[in-house]
C-alpha cells in the first residue's frame, strides 16, 4: 500500500566532530521518503525553490518515490544550518532560512487523495489540517510536531489530536504539550485527545509506543559510531508507516515490529550525514539490524527461577 | 548461595518534588541488602556510628541480613542530605558528612570469607581492593564505583578492573573513566582492563550489559509515580547480583534475566522514600514487575514479513 506524507524538502549544511556537508538532502519529507520506500511506493508532497538542484533527488525518484506533488515555486529554497557538539546530543540550529516554504500550501495531487497511509511530517499545524481535508479517509493517519508548532499553534494542534490516529513527539515536546514531566501520564494526556497511539522518541534513549492498553518500548540501536544525527526522527517514522503499509497489519503485534523497523531506519539515518546512508542500504540491511535489534533486547521470560 | 556485600550504611534526608525524610535508612549497602535479601541470604559488612538507630536496621535483619560484619564505631554516623528537582534526574547534594565512614577499614569476618558472590558496593576502590584481599576466590565479584573515586583512585580503580568479574556504573561514570563518549567504545574500554561484563546504567533510560561477544539492554520499568531515586543503582544490583546468587547460572541468558530482576528492583525502589518500598514487597510483586518488563518489551521477531 502506499504512503502519502507532507512534509519539508530541504538543503541541509550539517557540522558535526566528524566533519561537515553543505547543501545536502535534507527536511522532513525527504528523510521520512528515503525510509519509507525500503518498504512501499511514497508519495511525496512538498515545496522546492528554483535553485533546488533536482538531480539530487533522483535517488528517491529512482527508489519509488513519486515526486508529482512536489511544487516547484519561484524563490529560494527552505535551508538549515546547525551543528552538533561532541555528545550529539541536540542540535544547535545556526540558520533557518524557510524561502519558499514560508508560503507553501500543500496541494494534494488527485492521484494521492486515496493513499491509504498518511504521515503529516513537521510542518505547520494548520497546514496539517488543511491536507487532511484534501484526503480520502485513510486507513491511518499520523502526524509529527514541534517545539515551536506546540507554542504557536497549540489550538489547531489539539483540532488535529482529534483527527489523527497516531502522533510522533519527542520527550521534550511531549512535556512541553502535556505538561507534565512523566512520559506516561504525557502519553495518556495525548491519549485522552484522541489518537490510539502515542510514540515518544526519546533519540539515543530509544522511543515508547503507547496505547490505552500497553506500552511498548523499543531502544535505539547502540552504535559505535554515530555520525549525524540529524533525521532520525523522521526515518524512525519512515521505516514505522512504511512497514506498516507493506504488511497493511494494524495488530498491536504488528505495531510493535514496525517500532522496531522505525528503529532501524533511524539508526541507519545517524550512519552517514543527510540521507547518504538510507539511500545506499537494502532490505538485507535492514533484517540484519532488526534482527540484532531482537537479541539487543531478548531475554527468556518464560523460564525465571 | 550467600552474597556478601561491603558497602556503606548511612542515614540520608533526601527532599523530593513529593515530600521530605529525615535520616531515614541509606547507603549503598543498605539499599543492596534490602533487594537482594528478596533472593538469597546477605552478609553486609560496613559500618555505623554510635548515633546510628540500630532499630531502623531491623527490618533488614528479620529479612535474613546477617549483620556481624557491620561494625559499630565511636562517632558519627555517615549522613548525607540531598534534594531532586522536579525531572528527578540528577541529585543534588547538599551535604555529605562522612562521620565514622571516613576511617572505615572493611574486615570480613571469618564466616563471610567465603561467600560465592561479593559485591563491593560504592566506596574507596582501595577498601574494595582490602576486601578481596580477604575473602576467598569467590565464583563473581562484582564493584560499583563513582565519579570521586575515578578522578581521586583511577590507579587503584585500574588494578581492581583486573580482578573483578563484572562493574556496574552509571553512563556519566563510564564517559569519565574511558574518555569515550560513545558507550559501546566506553564498554570495550572497560571490558579490555578485565571484566568479562560491564553494566553501565542510565537511570530512567534502562540500563546495558556488555560483554565481548553481545549487547543486551533492559529499559527503566516507566512508572507513572517516581517518588525518590535514591539508591535505584544499588537496588539494581542487590537484584542482579541476588537472582544470579539464587539461581546460581551464570550463562549469558541467565545473565540477561538477572539485568531484568534488576531493573524490577531500581523500579520498586524508586516508588517510595529510604528503602521502604523494597522492605514492604513481596516475591509476587517482584514476579509481576518482571513479566510487565517482559511485555514492555516483547516483539516478534521470528514472524517478519
Amino acid at each position: 500500500m502506499t504512503v502519502l506524507v507532507v512534509g519539508s524538502v530541504a538543503l541541509d549544511s550539517v557540522e558535526t566532530p566528524f566533519g561537515k556537508a553543505d547543501d545536502v538532502l535534507g527536511g522532513s519529507g525527504t528523510f521520512f521518503s528515503s525510509s519509507a520506500s525500503h518498504f512501499v511506493p511514497v508519495q511525496l508532497v512538498g515545496v522546492v525553490g528554483s535553485d533546488y538542484p533536482m538531480d539530487k533527488l533522483a535517488p528517491l525518484a529512482a527508489r519509488g518515490v513519486d515526486m508529482a506533488g512536489l511544487e516547484h515555486a519561484e524563490g529560494e529554497s527552505f535551508r538549515w544550518r546547525g551543528r552538533y557538539r561532541h555528545d550529539l546530543n541536540s542540535a544547535e540550529t545556526l540558520e533557518t532560512r524557510l524561502g519558499v516554504f514560508s508560503h507553501f500550501k500543500p496541494k494534494i495531487p488527485a492521484q494521492f487523495r486515496n493513499a491509504p497511509f498518511v504521515f503529516l511530517a513537521n510542518i505547520d499545524q494548520r497546514l496539517q489540517l488543511e491536507v487532511l481535508q484534501q484526503v480520502e479517509r485513510p486507513k491511518l493517519v499520523a502526524c509529527d510536531t514541534m517545539n515551536f508548532w506546540i507554542e504557536s499553534r497549540r489550538t489547531d494542534l489539539l483540532t488535529l489530536l482529534g483527527k489523527v490516529d497516531l502522533i510522533t513527539l519527542n520527550d521534550g515536546e511531549a512535556r512541553q504539550l502535556t505538561e507534565h514531566a512523566n512520559l506516561v501520564k504525557a502519553a495518556r494526556w495525548i491519549l485522552d485527545r484522541g489518537p490510539t497511539h502515542v510514540i515518544i522518541k526519546k533519540g539515543e534513549h530509544g522511543a515508547f509506543m503507547f496505547t490505552r492498553e500497553s506500552i511498548f518500548f523499543a531502544p535505539a540501536y547502540p552504535l559505535e559510531d554515530i555520525f549525524d544525527p540529524t533525521g532520525a526522527g523522521d526515518s524512525f517514522a519512515g521505516g514505522f508507516i512504511g512497514y506498516l503499509a507493506r504488511t497493511g497489519d494494524l495488530s498491536e503485534a504488528n505495531l510493535r515490529r514496525a517500532v522496531v523497523y522505525g528503529s532501524a531506519m533511524g539508526s541507519f539515518a545517524v550512519e552517514g550525514f543527510s540521507t547518504t546512508r538510507l539511500l545506499e542500504i537494502g532490505r538485507e540491511d535492514i533484517e540484519r539490524r532488526v534482527q540484532a535489534f531482537a537479541r539487543l533486547v531478548a531475554f527468556d521470560a518464560a523460564n525465571l527461577a
